[in-house]
């Protein structure tokens, strides 16, 4: 049996879906029914439950964007640093083998001298340690130090998940409804294929560890514009975007946002294939499924 | 009537002796009768018994010294940043006036240009967004961005308390135990001399805000170590030093220590009175009381 932390999220739901789908026995536990943040609690679960493996989608996100998270930092540390290590802990005292969701927003930029992106051994640097970055991706810096070492663990880095259906949390439908954009060279993860992708990895018993879990290649902003367009799902919608970074910060944002593109290779050498990006964004708009209304033209927010 | 929380604490057994000579109305709440780092729970335990102040003593801090922090990074997080953002919580939600006890580690060395040391309004230069600092000054400076702009809230910096009582907490304690020595200059904090001084903020009610609260000066390990000699309160005793600090770390730490000096002019310009430093460790040394065995002379732990 699985047991899956954080099932009703974003990330969540898609793990429950896939698991349906395979018709594997798993178990989503919810807060309410059991305080699994307590690392006590959480032990004496998995003593009763003995689970084969766990999936940690619980995290702390910030609705609507990053920039909520600046305002509920204590929450913000607890969800993203401090549960995964009390999820280790739980974990360790019944050899429970893991997986975490982690970020790949713990990087930004590319990675200097090479074009394929961040490797899964270079450290962060969009972290506490490193600059000024959002508290966001801080915590999550910080949740990935908490795990350093651990041994049974798969860490799985997401990137700004997407698929075919339309939603506040879409990264295809968020383009939709900012008013202006930043452009930056991203990596991305189809939110399917990243829960596919990182449930095979235990399936396979690949070896545990980091691992980048986005779909290969990157995409600029104004790509992704362009492959809007060409779909038609947003027919007379107008595009336009912000200077630069600076425009950006001082119109638009509270807090720094992380851009960057991570190396996919080690996952890809594993034998698990995610699409190709550009590629799984058609595939999604091709797909596409309106779940809920358009904001008026005039909102005001916007999107790195 | 006062709420301690983390009374059993170095720190918090201070305030409760100091609370008890003065004939005061308090509540030590232990953990084990309310999770008071839960804040729906500390809300509506505030709300009961609607205190006109409350004292945050609670805090991870690494036993025997901050080495121990970094294998608990998780715990050392909730106790220092996650738990002030809780208390502030609920503090703000049922009006309660509070202080919480901070820590000068998240500074290193002295103020740039000055002589008088890093003031309140100073960034942390010892913190995970500053530099490779330990995970407990890391987890301490996060805790003070959490509770940035509290409106009802002191914020007490302590720094390597001390006083005339023997025990392995005490700074005094540690020089005569620990085997070799790290020379650098320090701001101190004699222990019951913080505990008045903080609680007079609330009396005199100063305004709120941030307090560096050391006793004023600053001294050299060599100074204290001259002062235990002339003391005679261990005779025979052999004082050695690390030739540096790149030494220290390779020989007797597993993570940079905060050695730094504090600028005391904010607390001292609201009158509240500390004895200057090298005169509270001498009379500390003049009252000495021995209260646990020494350990052996071959013991291989180390200081900052």
């Amino acid at each position: 049996m699985i047991i899956l932390l954080g099932g009703s999220g974003y990330v969540g739901q898609a793990y429950q879906s896939l698991f349906a789908r395979e018709g594997l026995d798993f178990r989503n536990v919810a807060r309410r029914e059991l305080d699994y943040g307590n690392p006590a609690a959480l032990t004496r679960f998995l003593r009763e439950t003995r689970p084969s493996f766990l999936i940690n989608a619980a995290g702390y996100t910030g609705k609507p964007n990053v920039d909520a998270c600046e305002n509920d930092k204590a929450a913000c540390l607890f969800g993203n640093a401090v549960l995964p290590g009390n999820v280790r802990a739980a974990c360790k005292a019944t050899d429970t083998p893991w997986g975490h969701v982690s970020s790949g927003c713990i990087f930004s930029g590319g990675r200097p001298g090479v074009d394929t992106g961040w490797r899964e051994e270079d450290a962060p640097n969009f972290s506490f340690r490193a600059n000024h970055c959002s508290f966001y991706s801080g915590t999550k810096a910080l949740g990935e130090e908490v795990l350093a070492g651990a041994e049974t663990l798969y860490l799985w880095r997401l990137r700004i998940p997407f698929n075919e259906v339309d939603g506040p949390r879409n990264y295809l439908s968020k383009m939709l409804r900012y008013s202006r954009l930043l452009d930056a060279a991203n990596s991305l993860s189809h939110l399917d294929e990243f829960c596919r992708a990182t449930w095979e990895c235990w399936q396979k018993r690949v070896p545990f560890g980091t691992y980048n879990v986005t779909n290969p290649g990157q995409v600029t902003t104004r790509e992704v514009v362009s492959l809007l367009r060409a779909s038609g799902v947003a027919p007379g919608k107008e595009f336009s975007f912000f200077d630069d970074e600076d425009e950006f910060m001082a119109k638009a944002a509270k807090t720094p946002r992380s851009n960057c593109v991570l190396d996919t290779s080690k996952l890809q050498a594993t034998g698990i294939r995610m699409t190709e990006v550009h590629e799984a964004i058609e595939r999604s708009l091709r797909a596409w499924v309106r779940e809920t209304p358009m904001v008026p033209a005039g909102a005001t927010d916007a999107l790195a």
